[in-house]
């Protein structure tokens, strides 16, 4: 079982997508947070396989391999498998059956709408997206958070606006067929010390611009990946003043290495043109790696148990799936759907 | 289980949506059919209860009754609840978990382009029926016949367009994915005699018209409604000539009460206003009610054991279940969602 949320503050619903390794960017927009909240919270954290095929569905043999890497990052991130719910989405049948329903009560024009549909089409214009799951994406993700009933979602500052179909679609729901849902609030997850950590090349940290440094990086590429971070372009030879304020790998220090930060004195040999940035970078290296060790020191451990991986994620199936069930029920009596459900 | 297709010529998949008691244009379109159909295919037969739900939202409370109407008039009707699987869609949860993989796959304007979805939009707009399921109505559909590899389904000479999608979404996931679906072939449903039965008001006979004769009708209000039915507009009175190649009434006889036909020559009666229509349809009643009365009786019968109905339907959801989840598991496998589905 899931801790009972009567000792805790409520439920809480995550999810990522298995379409490869994470990364930093996921570590300090969620991962971080989400550790933290396992003692305050009960729970979900889901690895949405069905929301992988919706982009990925021309070469599905990535799912695989990427739902044990997420597993393994999870875990090696301090996800603890006793007290959570970690399993795949598409074992519990419950996402799939909600997902049609709610599909019968929500307006197309919901959909259509939701500001990021269409600028993702247009970016990830060659996964060939223009498909019906992709437009029903909101719907599937309302699905995954309310069939557990959860109170709250994390999300990053900058994402509280995806939750709001959720909750209005809670709310369709509940007038409709007499409450069952509560609707969820957004968790809002403050990004560490204020910083926007950025990716090698200054855009957004992600996998589609491969500016990543992963969370299970081998030290070589890291310091190759370290080196070739993207600083201050203002400054043009060693004897300019670098803004430390301003650049991505001050940003890494802070996160990762914050009191080597101080120690070295890194602001002010940056600002005072002290270091070049190499040897800034260098410095910035070690800390990293030494932030990171303890993390790829379990993960190592935990790949070498490879079917640990699907223990986990069944025993998870088999917490979540009587939640999920239960709210089924509760669904299907509303909506007049009155069988009895059978695999 | 339901009788192997190795015996039979191969598996069949049809099902009604349940809104309401069937009527003489079901039987005469579908269920007399299906019934014999039962002898040289493998049958499964559904009540569509998630397509119910698009429609009717917002008077859910009518798809329990309409379920046990259904299986009363399909199980008077001749289907054999020994031979065939019987059951309710949502029970089977396969159905949705492969409508959300074939959504995945299915570009969006394969579903805009359907020729009756505009249509139904406009005629159903008192339903509000604008939604995302509506729009993906041929994908479900496309689900609950591909979950079990059926290799034909019945449908009407007008209806043959409508599973031109799902044989190209069987196309489309076999190509991407690896050859799971048999392509289900149409299986072209003769109306018997070639007489096109329409209803009391000369529409097709249809609910929402309320022009129906229902299977399970009293014989009172049936009596009623035969003497209602418009004839031949051309006949003012009984004086002028009737035409009753036109007159849907004389379908009806051919229908119901061919011997009935024969003996008390009716179209000689007509053509040579010998009889006046009320005369006409009161001899039509007459048969029409003792072709409904074994139909009836074996309805008012089952009828009186009301939990036989679910038993039914769970023995059915029994059958049907193992059969789609063993497809499911290879659309998993191929898709790479690779856990163990949990309830």
């Amino acid at each position: 079982m899931v801790e009972q949320a009567s000792k805790k503050k409520g439920r809480i619903l995550s999810g990522m997508r298995p379409t490869g390794p994470l990364h930093l960017g996921h570590l300090v927009g969620a991962l971080g947070n989400w550790a933290k909240l396992q003692d305050e919270y009960e729970c979900y954290y889901t690895i949405v396989d069905y929301h992988a095929l919706m982009s990925e569905y021309r070469q599905p043999e990535i799912i695989d391999q990427a739902t044990s890497d997420v597993v393994l990052d999870w875990l090696a991130c301090g996800l603890d498998p006793q007290g959570s719910a970690i399993f795949r989405q598409s074992d519990v049948p419950a996402h799939a059956e909600l997902h049609l329903i709610l599909s019968c009560i929500v307006p197309i024009g919901w959909l259509e709408r939701v500001p990021t549909y269409k600028e993702q089409l247009q970016q990830l214009k060659h996964k060939e997206i223009n498909t019906y799951a992709f437009l029903g994406y909101p719907c599937l993700q309302a699905a995954d958070i309310l069939i557990y009933k959860a109170n709250a979602v994390p999300v990053g500052e900058d994402q509280a606006s995806h939750l709001e179909l959720t909750r209005e679609i809670a709310r369709r729901f509940n007038s409709l067929f007499g409450h069952v849902f509560p609707e969820p609030d957004a968790l809002i997850l403050k990004e560490q010390q204020g910083s926007r950590l950025l990716g090698l090349d200054r855009r957004k940290m992600s996998k589609s611009y491969d500016n990543t440094i992963d969370l299970k990086e081998d030290p070589q590429t890291m310091r190759k990946k370290v080196l070739s971070m993207i600083t201050d372009p203002q400054r043009r030879t060693k004897k300019d003043p670098g803004r430390p304020d301003f650049c991505n790998v001050a940003t890494f220090y802070r996160l990762f290495a914050p009191d080597r930060y101080e120690k070295l004195e890194v602001a002010a040999n940056c600002s005072g043109a002290g270091w070049g940035c190499v040897e800034c970078k260098t410095h910035m290296y070690e800390g990293l790696a030494e932030y990171l060790q303890p993390i790829q020191e379990k993960r190592r451990k935990l790949a070498q148990s490879p079917e640990r991986v699907e223990e986990i994620l069944q025993d998870g199936a088999a917490k979540a799936a009587p939640v999920a069930g239960q709210t089924l029920e509760e669904v299907r009596q509303k909506c007049n759907l009155k069988g009895k459900r059978t695999l």
